[in-house]
């Protein structure tokens, strides 16, 4: 049980993380996606699925967007109504900014704390408009019970320029956040930097440490990689000109990221840092998503 | 023969790094350490000796200094009347901007090409004051019959926020260095990253690589590592940390520095770019200079 295992600030959590179908997709096409994705996963001893909330991030940079953005279903919806037969914990994200108040109450209310959870994402950039800031949503949950359990955003690679991911995780953890998923992994150095201030912060002021789960995703073409730029995901020089000249980046990516998760687990696990994965399939092509399968299964021997 | 090695652009090259004693040492202690250090070296099989032409480098930072400059014996000097005994070639530093032409012209004709190399070191800054430029030392070099074998100083850590040491190392090539020399490695993403554009580069200019040799530095105290940040080599931030609240952080650093080479090693053979090590001891405490020999020990043993 996936509530469990964070409660219990377990290692080796394995989470699925998806987009859910265009908004304009026709329903007989949803039926179809939904019943290809529960045959994919069903048998896959996932602890959890991910079902993202995509907002349209073009506030956050002034550089055109490789991909045009698309609207989706809404992920609560989509799974209530196609993924219920697919029986794994599901993790609602919810860009907190689109939402009313009454909107995001309501969707607390409904979800059962048993096996829906939720993590709560903030806006792009100061200058997004929002409906909703995260302190008000945070602050939203505690009236409600039995609110789903909640868990927060990372980016280590942040923690590179600022220093202090440590600091909003815990502040993020104050608010009642108990788990917390990172951005997209390339750059393990900025991943390692942030446990180490994150563990060290925990001992010197006796705070137990929240799962840390960590996103790897395939990249299927150089225009992804750019994609992944543009989305704020750091790209060692190395590692982007490796992708770049490989005649597979597909297969390489999935290499890098099983070896980054490799690294990153010798780093916790010699120090009880509890964390785990992950594994992101936001494209549609057939090959990426078999890939992140591929990702999957090869994460699952190694926790 | 390092010479030949250098020429043939081997991998595996492995130098040892020292510092010339203290200028006012009495005499008959400079003997005594020359000695010792004989001892230490001559059974080690290394492909040669380093030695370094410090410079105050004071203009580069404004920060205080942790440990105080100390002028040291000329390095060919130390070298011709000391080591001698000592049957390795010899790689002598000079910062070139502290000499003058005549001066600089007259080490060029008497080191012997044989065994005697050479790498020449720029200013810390650009507003040191300087007798010679690189430039100057550079064309100066190009006039003398039978002049050392020419070496370059590479700085990884620069490509991170510049990007172009590449082009600085293929400059420097074209003005004759056959070898490079790195600032103390710490930060093996910036050493994977500049090898990874460098690697290119010479690819698509089809130019042949010429040896880079890593320098690695165990670390006795946390005052050393204060010091080489002084220095401007960069410390990920787990790296630090692991360091700080070790009990041993002579015994970590040359664990690390040992791992540092092995994944610098990894990526570079993979690619067939020819890639050595320099192990240096500018400590003077014998548990530090022991700590050099294992880690010493540990490199030769991969090679």
């Amino acid at each position: 049980m996936l509530v469990e295992k964070i409660k219990n600030r377990e290692s080796g959590i394995v989470l699925y993380g998806i987009t859910p179908p265009k908004k304009e997709t026709p329903e007989d096409k949803i039926a179809e996606i939904a019943t290809r994705q529960i045959e994919r996963l069903q048998h896959l001893n996932i602890d959890g699925l991910i079902l993202y909330d995509i907002q349209d991030e073009k506030s956050r940079t002034s550089q055109a967007r490789p991909f045009p953005f698309m609207e989706t279903l809404d992920a609560f919806t989509y799974s209530r109504d196609y993924l219920s037969g697919l029986d794994v914990a599901k993790v609602i994200y919810r860009s907190v900014g689109k939402y009313t108040e009454a909107e995001l109450s309501q969707f607390m209310m409904e979800a059962s704390p048993e096996n829906e959870l939720s993590v709560f994402v903030g806006a792009a950039s100061k200058s997004q408009d929002v409906t909703l800031s995260m302190k008000q949503a945070y602050a939203l949950k505690t009236h409600i019970k039995d609110a789903p359990l909640l868990g927060g955003v990372t980016i280590p690679e942040r923690h590179q320029t600022k220093g202090d991911e440590q600091l909003r995780v815990f502040n993020k953890m104050a608010q009642g956040c108990e788990f917390f998923v990172s951005q997209g992994v390339y750059d393990v150095n900025a991943s390692k930097n942030f446990l180490s201030d994150y563990y060290h912060y925990g001992q010197e002021h006796n705070i137990p440490l929240a799962p840390i789960l960590f996103t790897l995703t395939p990249c299927g073409s150089v225009k992804t990689l750019e994609f992944m730029k543009w989305l704020g995901i750091s790209i060692p020089r190395w590692l982007e000109n490796e992708l770049i000249h490989t005649h597979d980046i597909l297969q390489k990516s999935v290499d890098f990221s099983e070896q980054s998760w490799l690294e990153l687990k010798d780093f916790a696990d010699e120090k009880n840092i509890p964390i785990g994965c992950n594994i992101e399939s936001v494209a549609i092509r057939k090959v990426e998503v078999d890939a992140s399968i591929e990702l999957l299964r090869r994460i699952q021997k190694t926790v």
